[in-house]
């Protein structure tokens, strides 16, 4: 008789912006003349750089013709990609990859969910929170989580704690956690951790044996020159911790999927008996196993990105969206909103207005002004009494949500 | 302490095609001068169809101008290709699915490695043998087939054996299986099933409350009227059957990464305690928390394969892979090989000469013939004995590797 994997029934019914979008869906339904702006999901909206699409033609043109056909790919990616990865993010911050620690992906959160498969079904997990819901829900389906309690909390879980009052710095924890998630500049807080904070992280990984899982995925948002871009250039790092990168929001993929993950030769984890195991070659069976690369042209876009007219694009995309989070900022600190993040990437955490719980204030905002943020406590537990909004609108949208906050809300 | 998922230090080594892969480079750059011709992995050689590349270079200019681009799609996929799927694919034989039993995925490779998931992990498995690897050795990972005894065979695994002897037509099993997986047309021995044979396959399954997986990726292949495309054809399939089927073979999307998967609103699985689950919302949360979708670009080109000019060009191209099958079956007949397959699929399954082992006949095809097929026994127990050449090389060089193989086998 098959039987179901029950883990799954633990699970909150929809996955959050699965249920968010729900709720966006039943409103314009009911107000069909509204004219909803969605400052919630954390999806782009300015087009693909020029370079971007330039590449994508050249490659489509090179699949229809016979001589320069591609079929399957490297599991783990083309070899320029690779190369281009470890040249232009790494190795000007001097970081030294090898390439089969490179690993291409159809974007970050099927790595980041994907990861847990490499430890124990029992080991135990440490996370920020608020936090990206992806990694505890690819967790809880393999029943690493355990059972949610009353709070909403996992009972294998360990929350770190990211508040305004600890100004969003998650303390070393002081129980056993065998796996850590961090995520910085951090979705959804928007707040970073300088190269001291994190290098505590790091420390402690070594310490006590614990593996890291970094997700970087927002380091393009990063302006200040103090903040780490990536766990590397933390001494020690390459044998604790797989970062993980994406070109979503680096240069506007959501809609193309492409990102990587890097698992360093060193990294390792343990058996029972005490033996050492590389998690790089176990991350290549699994992908070679589970995964047949991403598209090609995803693949030629994203190398385009690397030219020095690539750049020049996506750097401008990406100063757009900054000038978006800047006014934010400006404007909610003018109207008495106590707001945080948006200085290093693309999201404004804001308190709630006399601490109403996160989705009172989703529905307030939906009903009222029309606009669309995201609930804080649909990234757990420490989230609520927060909203997340992201600066990946149009200067017009950010603009006009703006002045409806500060009319109706 | 981060242990590891022992499960992964249970698995051979390597994936199968890395490992053919590796062998294949080893002698290359030993004969650098040998010009090697690939029958081994499945993958494509002809070029997109027009309208496909047309789509493509369509769609990267959609994404390049403000008005028209688009982010994240829906994580089961666009609805335009849903919908072309349900009309072209399965109405015009009787065939009725409603939007929500279609997930777009990034090629069938992954689905058929994740479907596992909704499973509870000591579910027994039951596998047609010879058989694609990804489905073992996913379950494998998770600690589900248990462990490998001498002679290569997983201790919760039971095996239907496929060989000359029976025809290649699988023995419905004895003893208790949970979940099955059937692979029709065939990957490896590219033989198939008529509808009777398969219905007793979905009657046993309805019997004893199992779940059948069906992976139909090499449909677009089958030739005779009689042989069924989709497990849907047969009755009740709906309540136990999840199908897979992909691009990759049908419209050489090797590189471009789409295929989808159906999973009927009926088919559930049981908790222990009896209580029937549904395992459409499941795979819908699993899909909306581990994948962001396919590329948009990919989901336009498959879109493409169904207007009158798409279905033309890849009606074309799979007849030319299929007249490489009848010149290759041909051929190893007249030349006194035992050959299988071919007929309905783009796989020849040849006995191996005075039964030596499917290793040593990829070496000395390799060595002598400078001819690369998949040795047999990489698909299972059953495989031994046999190897795989596919159809997918172009005229002149199935005819030149023909050419090789007389001279010098």
């Amino acid at each position: 008789m098959a039987l179901v994997n029950e883990h799954f029934l633990k699970l909150p019914g929809n996955y959050l912006f699965a249920d968010v979008a729900r709720k966006v869906a039943a409103f314009k339904s009911a107000h069909k003349n509204a004219s909803v702006i969605s400052l919630g999901t954390g999806d782009v909206t300015r087009p693909l750089a020029p370079a971007v699409v330039e590449a994508l033609h050249k490659a489509a043109d090179e699949m229809g013709r016979e001589e320069s056909f591609r079929g399957y790919g490297p599991e783990q990616g083309y070899q320029f990609l690779r190369e281009a990865i470890i040249k232009n993010d790494y190795l000007p911050r001097g970081i030294h990859l090898d390439i089969n620690e490179v690993f291409i992906n159809d974007g970050a959160k099927s790595d980041t969910g994907n990861i847990q498969e490499l430890i124990r079904w029992d080991n135990s997990i440490g996370v920020t929170d608020p936090i990206y819901p992806v990694y505890l829900d690819s967790n809880s389906m393999i029943g690493r989580s355990g059972v949610k309690d009353d709070h909403d909390r996992w009972s294998n879980v360990v929350y770190f704690p990211c508040t305004a009052e600890n100004g969003f710095i998650p303390a070393i924890p002081d129980r056993r956690v065998d796996v850590v998630y961090l995520c910085y500049p951090n979705n959804p807080t928007g707040t970073v951790l300088t190269k001291d904070e994190l290098r505590k992280w790091v420390n402690y990984a070594l310490r006590n044996d614990v593996l890291i899982f970094f997700d970087a995925a927002y380091e393009a948002y990063i302006q200040h020159p103090d903040i780490p871009h990536s766990i590397y250039e933390i001494r020690g790092a390459r044998k604790c911790a797989i970062e993980f990168r994406s070109y979503s929001k680096t240069a506007g993929f959501t809609g193309l999927r492409c990102g990587y993950t890097i698992v360093p030769e060193e990294v390792s984890a343990a058996t029972i008996e005490g033996e050492r195991i590389y998690l790089n070659p176990l991350w290549f069976r699994r992908q070679s196993t589970k995964f047949n690369g991403t598209s090609y042209l995803s693949q030629r876009a994203a190398e385009a990105i690397y030219t020095p007219e690539g750049k020049a694009q996506v750097r401008d995309t990406i100063n757009y969206y900054m000038q978006n989070a800047a006014m934010m900022l400006e404007r909610f600190r003018t109207l008495g909103y106590e707001v945080y993040g948006g200085e290093n990437a693309p999201y404004i955490w804001m308190k709630t207005p006399h601490g109403a719980p996160s989705w009172k204030v989703f529905n307030d905002l939906l009903n009222r002004a029309h606009v669309v943020c995201t609930p804080g406590s649909g990234f757990g537990p420490s989230g609520e009494g927060y909203v997340r909004f992201t600066a990946f609108g149009s200067h017009a949208n950010t603009e006009e949500a703006l002045k409806r906050i500060e009319r109706w809300f």
